[in-house]
């Protein structure tokens, strides 16, 4: 093959170069510091593990998303991580095996054999916040309000936030009376937001064509925060038999938009009620956050209580994540100063090597290699004798 | 299978809990923070690229050590990469394009097939430093020195570092008439430090015979600093056609344990002629740095010149590696300081709030979700009201 393809890297597998790689690094550390400040303590699962630790109650999407490779130790499959919220259920409710209300988080590399959407990276460096043991809203309330610091923090000033609660839709369908085939259909349109392939569902189901058009009315109500009271109305007109589930998460995404409209005032709330990423994942209020310069959710969460039950105990769970990368890259990057860097002469005296040591413990001291080295290194300090002592004088 | 072994991982990975997971994570902001006063530019190579790109330049070794897996997005093979240091080789001569001297530095997971050793990870968190432009001893020096203050940051007080020079074996062998197979029995026999099979291949090889003891009194040599003096007499008395290129070898390692010594009192020097390890691959000087309590290299490297040339430029390198969770593990670990955590109670009221969120800019503060919730958190201080003001009291 041609050497031009040799450093061709694949589609969306990316590098950081300088400066942006050290960009990126200043702002994981200010977020893993803002995510200490409120509790989380920092876990890092590996990379890779054995297929069924990795997938186990996870769903059908990360199955697709792993990368397999075989265990050359034990013959056995192993898959390398597309997601670490589920790595962080495991370690909740096997290792730590706390009863109370435990903060974990993270930010490490996952990997996905295809892009979740076409410009999206193949390469995340996965960041995010896992709060266990506490069912309220309390909980998501908390969640979702260290999501939007963590967008401050990384400059991300126009922010919108969708909510959506699995709670609507499965409490609707569950009574509906609808086959398997007509739930695939309706989760299906849904999905896609085919407002008229609902209502010719509605009409033609046998049974729970009434659900239908009001699940239809519901989404063509995504939007706004008026819609939330519209919804009430609508779902109330039905009479459902489990009523007391919907309207229960109805009053959750209430309160979460009551209390983020009161905290956050600058952010703008929405709801979208086709939103059904991860609903055999979910168990509640899901979230998404946007932002008008990036096409996709920049950090998304919600519930997923119960996860960690194959691996020890059922426990409540709410948590965010977000892509790192994508975060430094739609915030302004905040890049190393390079204003107070000094060049050292070469040379190997105790003196000249003590004296760099010396500025290294506050400034970059960049030594020459050989008497012939006369770059300055983009410094604008020199490391200079004078009389006997090294002294810093400007370039 | 049975549920215990859902969360059993693979032997040689590991996953990093509270509080170890932060004591890495300071450990390594300490770390890249040093390379930085150095003047070393962070790059984040991908973890994942095509195999050609992956194992160009790079030897058997190291495609052995690689997991492959297939694009699905245009059926090639790509590998997880085992080692970052052709990548920072790759992107020195591809992308910087640099023509003087460049300095890089990383961290970051690597993912190994099979562990190097019974006891060591198959998943890394390698992190190291490049040197690139500059073909000096001086160089080398830098990069040992580094190492050797990374080494301290981490703790790690008792150090003995090994240095091996391949132009000392590669010179002698060019020479000495062996054949292919007698040259790949010698290479066999020196890695595993077989002296009387040395002896015996001294007496079986047609030519070469003189060479081949000099090689294993050499190889006996290995230990103290002591040795130098006399290899150079034993390569002396065979007269041989490139002798300047062995001489020059062994003047290249006196001169850096001369300065090691200079610089690094503390720390002991030995060589080890028999080291040959990535032989194909490196080009000069290599060192290893080993503490009593830690039974491999904690951190090694050397000069690997012309890594790049398939890439674009030929360039002069130098650089080490380590295991930074072998190096946190060896190292007394630093621990967070929980003694002034405080814990806040629940609500939602504006002031209360904004209370905790001034108080988080420089504590942590675990704020309780609900009116039931009555843990302290571990913390020794709590939030209260004291008529109209919030303020911290020791619990």
């Amino acid at each position: 093959m041609s050497g031009i393809n040799r450093w061709l890297l694949p589609d969306g597998v990316d590098e950081l170069l300088p400066p942006e790689a050290w960009s990126v690094e200043l702002l994981r550390r200010s977020l893993l510091d803002l995510f200490s400040s409120y509790g989380y303590e920092l876990v890092t699962p590996p990379l890779i593990e054995y297929l069924e630790s990795l997938l186990t109650g996870t769903g059908n999407d990360l199955e697709l998303q792993t990368f397999k490779v075989t265990d050359q130790l034990t013959g056995r499959m192993m898959g390398l991580r597309g997601d670490i919220t589920p790595q962080v259920a495991r370690i909740d409710s096997h290792l730590l095996k706390s009863t109370g209300v435990s903060r974990l988080c993270y930010a490490d590399n996952v990997l996905h054999t295809r892009p979740a959407h076409t410009m999206t990276s193949r390469s995340p460096l996965q960041l995010g916040c896992e709060l266990f043991g506490e069912a309220s809203a309390a909980a998501d309330m908390e969640v979702i309000s260290l999501m939007v610091e963590t967008l401050a923090l990384a400059g991300v000033n126009e922010l919108h936030i969708d909510l959506a609660h699995v709670g609507i839709y499965r409490g609707l369908v569950e009574t509906s009376g609808l086959s398997a085939k007509d739930q695939s259909t309706l989760f299906d349109s849904l999905s896609r937001k085919s407002l008229p392939e609902l209502s010719a569902l509605a009409e033609h189901v046998a049974e729970g064509g009434e659900i239908v058009r009001t699940i239809r009315d519901i989404a063509e109500l995504s939007g706004g925060t008026g819609a939330l009271e519209k919804i009430r109305e609508s779902v109330a007109q039905l009479k459902l038999s489990n009523n007391a589930v919907v309207m229960s998460a109805i009053d959750d995404l209430d309160a979460i938009k009551v209390q983020l409209q009161q905290r956050f005032p600058h952010v703008e709330i929405g709801f979208d009620f086709c939103e059904l990423r991860g609903y055999s994942y979910h168990t509640g209020v899901m979230f998404a956050a946007y932002t008008p310069s990036y096409g996709y959710a920049l950090a998304k969460g919600g519930r997923y209580d119960d996860i960690g039950k194959e691996f020890g105990e059922s426990r409540p769970a709410t948590g965010f994540s977000a892509d790192l990368k994508a975060l430094a890259r739609v915030s302004g990057l905040q890049v190393r100063q390079a204003s107070e860097d000094v060049v050292a002469p070469y040379g190997v005296s105790a003196d000249l090597l003590g004296a760099v040591k010396q500025l290294r413990a506050t400034r970059r001291v960049i030594q020459r290699l050989s008497a012939q080295d006369n770059s300055n290194y983009g410094c604008r300090f020199e490391l200079c004798k004078n009389g006997e002592d090294w002294k810093v004088i400007a370039l």
